[in-house]
């Protein structure tokens, strides 16, 4: 994830907030001198009781809070390690139906490239959506998917795994544009996360703005 | 899905509509004579603006019903062709779950045995946390799922795929734990619905009070 798509996730949460009669406030636990405890004290201080929490940086699954006694919504997929309500995308329907539409155009050997790390962050969500696509469409058919753990591994890898399967289609998890352009021209070329709905690649728009003003509905609706 | 499911949703759901100052109650669109302009009358002129829906019976997948002027939650996943808000258990984390504890307790072959009937109707979630963990854990085993259509054709069909694949555990998808009894003694069995949490068969115990309740909450959420 991006710094875009956090932007994104906090104006339409502030939005929202706005017009259901709160405010948004914004506090780093990575800002200097900010601790834990220092943070559930201002917390205290200030009456606040709802919390919001942005996807996590990196590959970190828990955050070092107490949330007992607040109200708490994570966006995104990225707090596993503690319990708490979250709000997403449904990743593994995005990625089914971009299998799917592949075979619609007329695909038919479709791979999948995305890196461990992503993957992981997301539960594996949009690899379970694959595969269980592939398995209904062309049961013989196991094209391994191209999961290196970091972005720089795929562009060297991907010429040949997609001539080694023989892929007429590739579905890409990167939001990185550039990194499709390695790939050979007669291959179809899908985003699991475009960044807008028109533009010029193929794919899924995640809803940001929904899934801002959606948490804090759930948040609102934890807290009245 | 069973009655019983039903029951606890609906019982759930209607605790915590009273705790939450509305009351929660049921209209059947197949009771004798009601049509749906009939009930969206009966409805308007009772003054009900929130409307939740009950799992559907079988293979339906919508409902002959117009919700536009009515805030509406889906109880599961059963209604998926006019898009509205639902709540449902994370069917691929749970089979993913049931299978990393499987690998965890020694088993390592392991096979899943769901309708396919089932599995659609649950847009085949429970078989892509299985498709997931088995390429996780063992990419090069592809043991193909036991998918017949209806539920009374996999006694039959049980013993012979279990030794043809030479499988340790089974998944089973059903609640019905009698089927589970065909199965050789040696080979550990699991169930993605145990009805009860600590009852004869070990499996995920799926919580439909709670999702009773977060129904309830995600309506008022909505109407408030």
């Amino acid at each position: 994830r991006d710094a875009g798509t956090h932007r994104s996730f906090f104006a339409a949460a502030a939005t929202r907030a706005t017009e259901r009669g709160f405010r948004l406030d914004e506090f780093a636990l990575s800002a200097p001198n900010m601790r834990p405890e220092r943070l559930s004290e201002l917390l205290r201080v200030r009456g606040i009781h709802g919390v919001l929490v942005a996807p996590l940086p990196g590959q970190q699954v828990s955050l070092d809070f107490d949330f007992s006694e607040f109200a708490v919504v994570g966006l995104g997929t990225s707090v596993s390690q503690t319990p708490i309500d979250r709000i997403a995308d449904d990743h593994f329907y995005a990625a089914k139906l971009a299998y799917e539409q592949c075979r619609a155009l007329g695909y038919r050997r479709i791979g999948l490239s995305i890196t461990a790390s992503i993957s992981r962050r997301l539960e594996h969500r949009w690899w379970s959506g694959y595969l269980v696509a592939q398995q209904q469409a062309a049961p013989r058919l196991a094209i391994p998917s191209l999961m290196p753990e970091t972005r720089d591994q795929i562009p060297p890898l991907l010429n040949g795994w997609i001539s080694r399967h023989r892929l007429d289609a590739v579905i890409f998890a990167l939001r990185d544009e550039s990194q499709m352009g390695c790939a050979p021209p007669h291959v179809g070329l899908v985003s699991l996360s475009v960044p807008q709905p028109a533009g010029q690649v193929a794919g899924i728009k995640q809803d940001e703005a929904g899934l801002g003003a959606g948490a804090v509905d759930l948040l609102v609706a934890t807290l009245t």
